[in-house]
């Protein structure tokens, strides 16, 4: 009985090294078994194990010696990025998205398409498909070679993967997507909402990546927010947490109705209101008042560390940025940074990818 | 340089097994060093090393052996609470309360007295330091066995203990209580906001003992609120989180003027509320739909396990509870539990208990 233990302890050890030391290898450069065994506090012993058991499994790779150097240079090892792919579908109200990576997130393959709004589960899913299809052509690769997908819906979602409640989407609520995407898929299918996992590529690899705490909205003729709260995405007991637009006190549902009252796109308003038109003006000055009333009342509650402005309105920062921070400077004990996401129309789809990652990670030693 | 680390790493490993066996040793029942040595997960060697040290340093007591067991009982240990005191102060805006505990928090003297809401600092000062003395006489001890001091303050505390903004209490802005008190007391003096002090006795020792998120509430003529987030209480980048009544769309400035507009004491309107007084209970059907929209505010952005009604209007949980509970159904997705504290009063100087016992646990092993 006591050996057991010991046995089990040993195995779940050597899972810890191993996690640590891919870790330590996708954070930096290559490096030699020294620099190794020093950045992930191992002995020189077990990181030759655990190098060593990582290259057989294909996870890590030897880096040629460099040419002319001296003697026998220390051999430096590298993570294969290259060892594995990852999906990420962004199904949205009005389009869907779908990108595919290797395991260090660079994007090989993309593929988007335009759904109507009023469209039913059917044909969504159908121009989902379609896009995963195209994107996986695009990277060179079969549906098999893929070790997780991560997926993006508008709605709340429970951890199984069902939609509990949509109310952007025709036809939406009850749809288990874990299943849908299962069928297709050998590896885990995660998914997550949209906005959330908008925030969550923020942190990967947008302006949100050294803060520990922030708020993300995801500005669109709807907004979202996701909460990052001490480094951690934020669901909620029933991961219903960031439908604070869903309170008409804070001002959100009569901000996308300013907008709607514009005759025409939202990008025409914004361009027309940085061409100097007056009317535009107005109606982003009535937009962005109401915006800031939502937004005061998340940075009231959580003091964050920072305001992402995401979302398909992000490209129109240059308007919007400014009287944000003076409409929040009004409401507010302390004003956040205000920040515009860089990550364009991707965020969703690039959180989706980052949640498959998070789903890799732990599989790493069967 | 080598056998340096080692040695570093050693003593800290020392401190870690000390701090492990402390916190079984206070979370259960006298035990014999087998069952320790489990509880810890250490090495029954390790274990009679550690709880030979903590004997030592006066941490840890033997437990006489029970009469007429059969043959030489194991020796069982227990954690000495009596080891040392801490002392918790509550300043209030009409009112100032200390509570002098042992390291189990066990309540061994308290004070409190009125304090009119429009004295100034001096004046609050003095009826601190003076609840202070008397709580300690009533515990029998000199201010010199403090190991810690926690204070709770309205308004916003920075972390080096200085108020930093109060709009409840006159002349506070500016003060520096961690230096006030730490001209009297040697130990450590940490200062915190009163609604999230509030909040820490909930998740200490009140219903919110097994929830890793929930909002607290501390309800009385102001509201003030205090958040728990996976199991941390939330203080924000700035200290300032937990603010959300601050933005008027939320309803709490206009809730606070219901029950100003009641001719009489806040318990006198519960009460003519209880008898079925018509005019009193639609005060207060106004301030729980005023209270309800920045609750709901939270509740929609954080999604938590459960709402605590804390702070004085706790005791008319029987007239407000259900009311709220309603309404929120009304504004929420998800409507989380919503309970009544039952710490009563001494909430807040329970909370500055629990604060000064989490400082002083990490100087356990000098």
């Amino acid at each position: 009985m006591a050996e057991e233990i010991a046995g089990g302890d040993l195995s779940r050890l050597r899972q810890l090294n191993s996690l640590t030391m891919v870790r330590v290898l996708r954070a930096g450069e290559p490096a030699t078994l020294t620099e190794l065994a020093a950045r992930a506090g191992l002995s020189r012993a077990s990181t030759e194990d655990v190098v060593g058991a990582l290259v057989a499994q294909g996870w890590v790779a030897e880096v040629p010696p460099v040419a002319g150097a001296m003697g026998r240079p220390a051999r430096r090892y590298r993570f294969r990025g290259d060892a594995g792919h990852v999906l990420g579908v962004d199904i949205g109200g009005h389009r869907v998205r779908a990108l595919v990576t290797d395991l260090d997130g660079t994007v090989l393959g993309r593929a988007q398409t335009a759904v109507a709004e009023t469209a039913g589960r059917a044909t969504r899913l159908a121009a989902a498909d379609s896009v995963v299809s195209e994107g996986l052509r695009a990277a060179g690769l079969p549906a098999g070679e893929l070790w997780a997908v991560g997926v993006a819906s508008s709605g709340l979602v429970d951890p199984g993967g069902r939609v509990v409640l949509s109310v952007a989407i025709p036809e939406w609520t009850g749809l288990d997507l874990a299943q849908h995407f299962g069928t297709t898929f050998r590896g885990p299918v995660v998914v997550d909402n949209d906005s959330r996992l908008a925030a969550l590529a923020e942190q990967w690899r947008g302006v949100a990546r050294y803060a520990k705490d922030f708020v993300h909205l995801l500005a669109g003729l709807r907004t979202g927010v996701g909460l990052v709260i001490d480094g951690k995405l934020h669901r909620g007991f029933g991961g219903a947490a960031g439908e604070i637009g869903a309170l008409p006190n804070v001002g959100w549902i009569r901000a996308q109705e300013h907008l709607q009252a514009w005759d025409g796109e939202a990008a025409d308003l914004f361009a027309a209101a940085r061409a100097g038109d007056r009317s535009a003006l107005g109606a982003v000055r009535r937009y962005v008042r109401d915006l800031s009333v939502g937004t005061a009342a998340l940075v009231l509650a959580l003091d964050p560390q920072m305001v992402v402005l995401g979302g398909g309105f992000s490209r129109s920062a240059d308007v919007l940025l400014e009287p944000l921070r003076k409409e929040l400077d009004k409401h507010c004990i302390r004003t956040p940074e205000v920040l515009a996401s860089t990550l364009g129309e991707e965020s969703v789809a690039l959180g989706a990818v980052k949640l498959a990652l998070d789903h890799v990670q732990p599989q790493l030693v069967p």
